[in-house]
């Protein structure tokens, strides 16, 4: 396994990572880029082991519901690049189960490349969604044929990808890039199924980087995201050699879906994890700053906050439903009730930013207003600043102000505007998690209802 | 036990019902009561055994989580009124262990009476809400000491209450009326701390009735009101003798509340239970009908059945973190989690409207201009109807009528508007589980949560 | 003109109408319908002028926008017959310019056929929506060629028509049906590009009844469906013979729309014109029972008559601006926009379920379980109804009473389901509205905002 | 008047304004700064005439409804400085006149300080909002007596205030600082009862400085907000000595609140009117990235802008409302309805989240995840972003990118965060704006119809 020093020194390795228009060989000389690196680096220095065979159990996939159960807590307090990590590892092994009988020769160099990933302690991001071109048309039919990743050449060791991958968290801190295709493929699209695990410092690689991370000003004025911050990027893929032992799919477009389909089965979890843990944060920063402003005994106060409980409360109630649901795969590997996790998925996504509303509301405008926390460290304004910010002997100001900053950092600032899309946007959209309900949903029983009330035995026979 | 006839006869006991006025001496003779006892005596008819102690299993408690979850399904199966008597029996036995160490002289009577009540094979409605005059005001201090239920007089063989209990379901249709404190009552209301066990027909009892049965018209344009409709009554108490072997509480105004809140545990199952069951029905009828209209595959009436899958798949969730948390009582029954079952009945009833809006939207307006199924049987009109509903040679248009018919019925007349109010006000309205919510939702870990967000180590030590 | 008793004599023409499978020959034996024929024969007394040449004030067209404000009110108030009377006439007069250049011949039928209506004070409905069998079909490709009303024969002297419209208020009450195409057709439709006045009495006309009238109880019980009920009907047209004076299109397929497009100047103004007295009489039901049930002071209830307020200000704004913003036919007649028109209808029809839920939920489960009125003629039940239906000195029970079935009839009983739905459905739905949105909408000036907001100085230059 | 150049150096006066913990004394050295700063002293170019008595057209109030009209595009296009200003002239006219009666004395300082002011072409904020301190405890009762600015000290030529005015725009680029009391006040309360013009140089005034204006970065991923930025401030009155001729009251306290409610008559038009072009705005960006994304005629996209569109039309309507019922004061100036404006700004305020989600839903993840435009500039990656950018020969990546950072600008980081609060805030948030409704909504009528609906005569004659 790695230290954190040995992670940090790894990825010193000629990678072709960009931040704002200029290329950084150091990552840990850009404030937004050393952030995030140092968190990863605690992360390894946190389950470093110096056993030989010592490898991360954060990477073994749960074995009963129990231990399903288990790992929520410990996804939620994981860094990012950690759980892509692991999920691209079960990715990978329920993939090969289902690619068993089909493809052979693919199998033996998936497991060989999961079990050398694990005991080389690497970190590993998902690359799933291609740039598109034109949604309206598929892969083989673009005006640019690269709109969707593609195998341009088969020299004899390895293939040749070109094509760029969009919002991949956390990609220029892994090692490697879990290369799988975004959907099913078509026959005519084989140059499109294909699935690889491309080194981060592969020639013809580019990353570019987006941050929530502060810019500037008083860390203390984003008490979360000067902490916490994963650059999400564009990961482009200019004519990439990769060698065959690398290579998990190529041409088999009837199982392209396999990878994605498997991916979803273990990044549902901790999506919905974390939904119900920052419903109950909305929910604990609404309470104290309605403390603070002396207005937490308020009716409609706490009407709103009413409405925030039971939202966390029903997300809770998703996720619990999903657990006492759980399935396993065929390997024996448990995962959630994709239904039940779907909706949950759905409902905290499509009402977060109203849930931000009544934060906002019972807050007031000091949450935009608030001066900084480097004002109060001024000695003529300071003191001053504490006088008018508190509210009676047991608020200090301080206290106060640092409050509304938690709330503009995570609801109204840059790392607030971030999960107001990437609650929407991840796992494709509501529209998209809408079809899955379709496809899950138990219509046979809502008919047989709907009859049994219009009186109808069956529709066969009347109809 | 008893039989469907044997419980027919039994009602015959000069018992005081009123209905538009009228004195009703036999419910038989009245279609809108008739219909509701021969769905009661059926109930009987179906679990009759004439085994000498033979007793409805229904009127035994879950004793373990798997228990809890079986009764679900025969809970939306039975009929209200064996619901209200099992609920009532489960609610004194709760009662009864509850205040052991405080009254016990209480305890054997409420032990006896639950089993001479399973033995006797009667019925038993729940008498909670008082017609409460001046909200503002405690019972003790309205302008009308009657405005809740209480006693006016202790003769030594038992007491003489006087009152008015309101949305009663079913009273007439029940042997005894389970009077219970609508609420925890304080010193100086002892004549308010009442609870008993009163026969419909002593004198001084008169229960009026309203209902949403069909008031006339052809059944199958009321295809489930005209065959599953149960009366509310208003029970007006005036000046009942109730012998002392039917009093469970007299004048303990500190456990006043023990009662209802025993209640609470047993009765939430069904509401949520049925919620889940109308949600999936309401998914149905949509689904149905969009087919039957051709529109089935048209892209906002899909999003619209989307939207009412969602809804029930997230009340389902709802009921199955309930059950999953179910809790004990110390006597060892289990009930759903409260905080589960509170926020699933809120979200149900907060959006049943919604819902019915969707359905609405996707059927069209001949849900309520659809001709009457008697239209069809005339042998002018029939054909000519017949030929003008189809919509194409799969459905008929019968079948479509009888569908529209049916979404009338239980969403846009008398019967859904009965839902429409009653989902909303069952268990006290929208505001009363907000304040339960309150009570039970875990706000200490949200208040850490917002403080790591903020990057507060303890309130204490900054405030 | 016409007395009401000349009116209602004029009826016995031998019309076909039709109530629950039996041929009515005379309206006013059945009590559904009488109440109607009551309502529309005292409109006609309440106009009545014994002048030679007198004509219904309100049959004549806004010439201003002043003019077109006086409206409001009126339309509010009249019966609706009179209003599709008036809709219809100045449907034919608009649609009569904008055919002149078109189809000569029939310009002088239509001036004729409004000149002698005013004069002989008939009535009118509006026949639009056809059967339409598979919706996914064109008229001329339906299995069944009827779906949409046709032409199925052209003796000299007139046509032959067959098919069936739907949901016609008011059918079985007027004189004449003005049948118009429901949309545009296209060539080899010619059969269906018809439109003609149909009297009610022709040989093969069969009209059907479907009304929320009350089937029975106290008409103190449903204190509005009692008074104001008109019903909707199905109308076939079973081979009728229309003769040519009353034809005023003809297979002139690419005007087959000019019908609907010029009804629906006019009709508009009348449909949000009643959302906005019904949105306003919701507060006042919610804010007449919260003050009798002694609640309209709480918090929680004062929340929710607010939002009803602000939903019917709003409401009312969207009606302001459309008629601050009139438009006039080439003709001089003024209507109100079109695009505030629709979104005001869209907002009061997507948001009526959401106001009759805060009703529901402030008035409370009496609204479904309120004692009958005729209860409270009852000389033992009604004094105690009295009691305890009163809420101290200032509210008598029987006032709190009849609160009840106010809310009941309107909201959650037939007639508040018929509005449920018409609201909804009035105008062709809400998808139906969201079209109009498109069409109307200023896209260009939100587009430009959107390129300013880009930095963007034009998109020809940039994209 | 005054040129820009004029104004920026009338502001090297010696205040004492802060930024992030530091005294700032030339506002053009701080970049945050110093962009408001040119922005107002273009509006000061823009306006200039070396007339000698010339004065700013923007500060006359209209005197017509048609001149309140015409004023809309222009407050939308203004600067927030010159708006403020021309506000606050308005205010203390209106106030000037309706305190006549009373305090005589005050009268001729008013109206000498607002004809000085036109004339030296000052710009003046508005200080309302107070510390406040404990929010259940009025201003004399509060533990630190200051939490309300207060007279500390009157000596004859003037008085001394201490204090702190919080949510203050602009207040370091103005000339004044108007203070008026946030309510009225109570006998007891004479010294909280101040209003009076304070020099922003006076010693004792400090001030912060809180923006949105982006901290670093490339300005062409912050599109608007690096153009146009307004901070907000807390103004500290540290025992400041305002002189006499600047009083306009004290301690006058019935007459506190003429100062707030007369602004409000002026402010509430630029919020309203700000709102709707923002509703169009946001349509124009989801109608751009839809059509920039290849999915304008997806039907699910589609629907989400008519929901937005339908907002847009339902605000402008209901500031066409509010115009059309235009009302003017005593003094012949017009303003808006208030309840129209009141009910268009609750609306617009409490959907405005809603609007944002719709539109992030649309456009997708890469509004967050887009590479910066900084990025196209290198020479390596930018070819290979616009490549994958685009989605087609029409529409080029730089393109496509400028929107998706105009979309992150203004809607999910720190500007469009300051909107989110904001937009709820302006007006003392939505609980606020309800309060108004309350006051303003014509419950007589509401009442009239539902005794109507309830075949109620009149509620005395029943009750």
């Amino acid at each position: 396994m790695l230290t954190g020093q040995q992670y940090k020194d790894s990825l010193k390795d000629g990678r072709n990572v960009f931040f704002e228009g200029k290329r950084v060989s150091d990552l840990g000389t850009v404030p937004a880029l050393a952030s995030p690196l140092e968190t990863i680096a605690a992360g390894y220095d946190k389950y470093y082991s110096n056993e030989p065979d010592a490898v991360n159990p954060m990477t073994v996939a749960p074995r009963s519901p129990a231990e399903l159960r288990d790992r929520v807590p410990l996804i939620t307090q994981m860094d990012l690049l950690l759980n892509t990590t692991y999920q691209s590892l079960m990715t990978l092994q329920v993939a090969a189960a289902r690619l068993a009988g089909v493809t052979s020769g693919l199998i033996p160099r998936i497991n060989a490349y999961v079990e050398k990933a694990r005991l080389d302690d690497i970190r590993i991001t998902e690359c799933i969604t291609d740039a598109k071109g034109n949604r309206s048309l598929a892969p083989a039919r673009q005006e640019d044929p690269d709109a969707y990743v593609r195998v341009v050449g088969r020299p004899q060791d390895g293939v040749i990808i070109r094509g760029a991958k969009l919002h991949i968290s956390a990609a220029a801190f892994g090692h490697d890039l879990m290369v799988m295709p975004t959907k099913s493929m078509k026959p005519g699209e084989e140059d499109y199924a294909i699935a690889c695990a491309v080194p981060v410092s592969s020639p013809g690689v580019l990353i570019t980087n987006t941050t929530y991370h502060p810019r500037g000003g008083d860390p203390r004025d984003f008490p979360t995201s000067s902490r916490v911050s994963i650059p999400d990027s564009m990961v482009i893929f200019n004519d990439v050699f990769v060698p065959n032992d690398r290579v998990f799919l190529d041409g088999q477009t009837e199982h392209a879906a396999v990878f994605a389909h498997s991916l979803g089965l273990w990044e549902r979890l901790g999506g919905v994890s974390f939904m119900v843990v920052q419903a109950d944060e909305l929910v604990g920063l609404a309470q104290l700053i309605a403390e603070a402003n002396g207005t937490a005994r308020i009716s409609h106060v706490r009407e709103k906050i009413d409405e925030m409980m039971i939202h966390a409360t029903l997300l809770r109630a998703g996720l619990e439903a999903a657990l006492a649901h759980a399935n396993s795969t065929p390997e024996g590997y448990f995962y959630p009730d994709d239904m039940f996790t779907n909706v949950t998925k759905y409902q905290g996504a499509a009402n977060f930013n109203r849930m931000v509303r009544n934060l906002h509301d019972i807050a007031g405008g000091a949450v935009v207003t608030a001066p900084s926390m480097s004002d109060f460290d001024n000695p003529e304004l300071g003191p001053l600043l504490e006088k008018y910010m508190s509210t009676g002997s047991e608020v200090s100001g301080e206290y106060r102000a640092r409050l509304f900053h938690a709330i503009r950092d995570t609801t109204a600032d840059a790392y607030g505007g971030w999960h107001l899309v990437t609650n929407l946007q991840s796992g494709g959209g509501l529209f998209a998690q809408r079809l899955v309900t379709r496809k899950h949903y138990d219509m046979d029983r809502a008919r047989a209802l709907a009859l049994k009330a219009a009186g109808i035995s069956s529709r066969a026979s009347d109809g």
